[in-house]
């Protein structure tokens, strides 16, 4: 694809475009001419899919199986949760007709009004009442309980403010749906979902993340508890990255779905769910990335080692070509994904700068002094440090190179986190905090009407309430009242 | 999940209650309250989703990456090619809002007037329109060349008389879309995905297909020639199971896309596309599967090898655990997917059952006899063969086997093709094998006149052009003009 080199507009001067520059410039997605659905690029899927295949492990070692329910919701589905249709009502794509026809002048298509639909479909922006319509059918006794089923799917939420990855009308996730015949039960399974989503978030995508639940204002339509993890982008804002809902029996009351307990007394199922979707490509990019374009772990680099050659002949490229191959060999030997790019028609300085943009976590660089010195040149993309070493041994150190910056850019983001969470008291500090960008934890009286104060005269909302932290009781910044504990607020994506 | 065993419908009786009653008793597809829409089970999802892993590493083997295209595309796009929105726009599902609202009387959602598109959306049918608007800005000089995409989605065609997996509304599949600088390599590219469908056939679903090139009128609506491969079903039908095109330059000038070639003139692109989808779950159960429920190719099953514990007391059931402990081990170690039912609130009987319609290629059973004899009961479920072998060595002894059942099965399936595949010269013949069941190469006078007389007269179709076989040249057994080859007629799904 023909592309120039450009720079990325620095962060300093607009974060925001910065953000649209390198997710365009590095091929990860596009706009399309689809209003608020995005085109996600080779480069951009490749990296979703290596969270896919973790994500779809990790639920799979959890004892959840995959399957697959309609893309379509009758109208009359999403109605019967009454929170849950408020929820979501104002942003469906309705479908209405089933059919087009050719005009009558003969020149193009028209829907057809003789096709319309005795009930309207709603694009699925999430799928609780047709599984859990499903579900009526599945479950009779507690012998078929629990149910573990996860899903991946599209999903559409009609935004009227779209940005590639955070916020887009149709974008792609997983939805959990368990069910299951106790409170407790339900409980620890939205617990444990919400801890899968959190190591992965640290492990893989080593991003950290504050663990807690959401006030009832931000909860899920439906939700009688929603867990989050939030993760503070490098502009001081926060991300909501994934959620796990405590559905209660709200569904299962909706479909009227019961069981038969042992003792053959008939109760309403509990439920959860959770989902994470390619809103995490966002968090991914603006957790890490930097001027120079992006800066990905090593675990879920599609290219995690290139290897470019500098030659002046093509005698010397094909001796450099003779000493690489079996290096390459010996990485992907070790499950390392590296790519050889000796291709002529494009120049090392291009080269280089391209596989910065893209993010690359190692680049080895081969030329003629070093094949004479049996040196070979080492730049990591987290740090841009460039070093040469000698070549024996170097699948090695490539190797532990890889660990060394999963485990650094993970340690950056924490202590940009650390110096960019404030524990204030009063209302005018916590305005003062928020101006320079981060988390704030401050005591809250509980209430949404002081909640909704500070968010509108701050924008400022509550994330979440840390499962972790001090729980030490105090007094409201806002209202002056109890506090049970402090809060995480901040201004968020 | 609540379940009782229960007798599928025979074969004899009827094929097509068989078929239904198999989908829905081994677990594998349901119908939704959503009018044409399938909900796939976890069992049947499982299958599906060895069938999208070893398709995906073909597709990347063959140079292909995956990408994301939206679910939308707008009116005006499907029309810009004249056949293609002839071939699609009778089933179509169009969204014309983006809103609900709360009714006047407060008791319900109804659609937003106020929300209506100005352009209406269809949810993809296909995506060559959305794609090819988007190549556009991809491609500008034969640098960009080739384009080799691949999409796993959802896509939508309103079909009125539907039949789990083998014709449903919404159904999954891939979609490979190509853009070339050459005719000749994007025919190349045509036919080389043909012959990754037939291998994938062959090599994993044990399922023979014959390959060809359909007749003008069976083609897809925009291609200049669709490749395809055609499978026959124990009824004797044939049904197509994967189709390839080559689409010349017919989306290129639909949406000018043109590329500067090395001397600097510019030429529209060339194209392809191809795909195979959730059908080939049809396929694959109707090739292989007899009264007692499924027969899965080893290479396709979720579970290889079943293990039932047949026990009187819990210590002796304590001693078969510590038995088949290592057996389970060994196995896992070969890569071999093995599951140790020992749960005792199901009857060996009931679980052997359960299997066998379940398809599970191989089965184990240790009880008191084989403890004393150091033997263990081995059942294939391609023959439902039983014998008792040393339990020493079971693990090669059934690796081998898996191997065998994958070779018999196919085997099997290409029998009965060559039994139901008649040559025939005369029309009477033609009529009176057709009501036999299978596949017949016959001549035909190459115009679409005489295939619709045929079609209509007999409901036999043309199934493909074979690439292979006999291409002696003949008179038409309709028409009596001369014919250049034999061509496959079958009636199909």
């Amino acid at each position: 694809m023909a592309k120039e080199l450009k720079e990325l507009t620095p962060r300093s001067v607009s974060y925001s475009q910065w953000y649209q520059d390198l997710v365009i410039k590095a091929d990860l997605a596009e706009n399309s001419d689809v209003r608020g659905c995005m085109v996600i690029k080779p480069y951009g899927y490749a990296i979703w899919e290596k969270m896919q295949r973790i994500l779809d492990d990790m639920f799979k070692e959890t004892g959840h199986q995959n399957a697959y329910f309609p893309l379509f919701i009758p109208k009359s589905f999403l109605s019967r949760e009454a929170e849950h249709v408020e929820g979501f009502a104002k942003e469906c794509a309705v479908v209405t007709h089933y059919r087009l026809k050719t005009n009558e002048e003969g020149t193009g298509v028209v829907v057809d009004p003789a096709a319309r639909l005795e009930e309207e479909l709603i694009v699925r922006p999430t799928s609780e009442t047709i599984i859990w319509n499903t579900y009526k059918g599945w479950i009779q006794s507690y012998r078929d309980l629990p149910i573990l089923c996860n899903q991946w799917a599209n999903v559409v939420r009609w935004e009227m403010r779209t940005r590639l990855f955070l916020r887009t009308a149709e974008f792609l996730w997983q939805e959990g749906h368990t069910a299951h015949a106790s409170e407790q039960e339900a409980l620890e399974e939205a617990e444990r979902m919400l801890h899968v989503y959190g190591d992965f978030a640290e492990n893989y995508m080593a991003m950290p993340v504050m663990k807690g639940v959401k006030s009832a204002s931000e909860r899920f339509a439906g939700a009688v508890d929603t867990y989050t993890i939030e993760a503070l982008m490098q502009d001081g804002k926060a991300l909501q990255s994934g959620t796990s809902h405590f559905l209660g029996q709200n569904f299962a009351k909706a479909f009227d779905v019961t069981y038969t307990d042992k003792e053959g007394k008939q109760s309403y199922v509990w439920a959860t769910s959770w989902g994470v979707s390619t809103r995490l490509m966002g968090a991914l990019i603006m957790t890490h990335s930097d001027d120079n374009g992006l800066v990905l772990p090593p675990r879920l680099a599609p290219i995690q080692v290139v290897i470019v050659p500098i030659y002046k002949s093509m005698d010397q490229l094909a001796a450099i070509d003779e000493k690489i191959a079996p290096l390459v060999a010996e990485l992907k030997k070790r499950g390392i994904s590296v790519k050889y790019d000796n291709a002529d028609n494009k120049k090392p300085g291009w080269k280089f700068a391209e596989y910065e943009l893209k993010g690359v976590p190692v680049r080895l660089a081969m030329g003629g002094r070093d094949m004479e010195n049996g040196t070979i040149e080492v730049m990591r993309r987290d740090t841009l440090g460039k070093e040469t070493r000698d070549f024996d041994g170097i699948a090695d150190y490539v190797q532990g190179l890889l660990d060394d910056i999963q485990a650094n850019i993970f340690k950056k983001a924490l202590d940009y986190r650390s110096t960019h969470t404030y524990v204030v008291d009063t209302y005018e500090e916590f305005k003062e905090k928020l101006e320079l960008g981060g988390f704030i934890l401050a005591h809250w009286d509980g209430t949404p009407e002081t909640e909704e104060a500070i968010k509108n005269e701050t924008k400022a909302t509550i994330r979440c309430i840390p499962f972790d932290g001090d729980t030490t009781p105090g007094v409201c910044m806002y209202s002056g009242k109890p506090s049970a504990r402090r809060v995480l607020f901040a201004r968020a994506y």
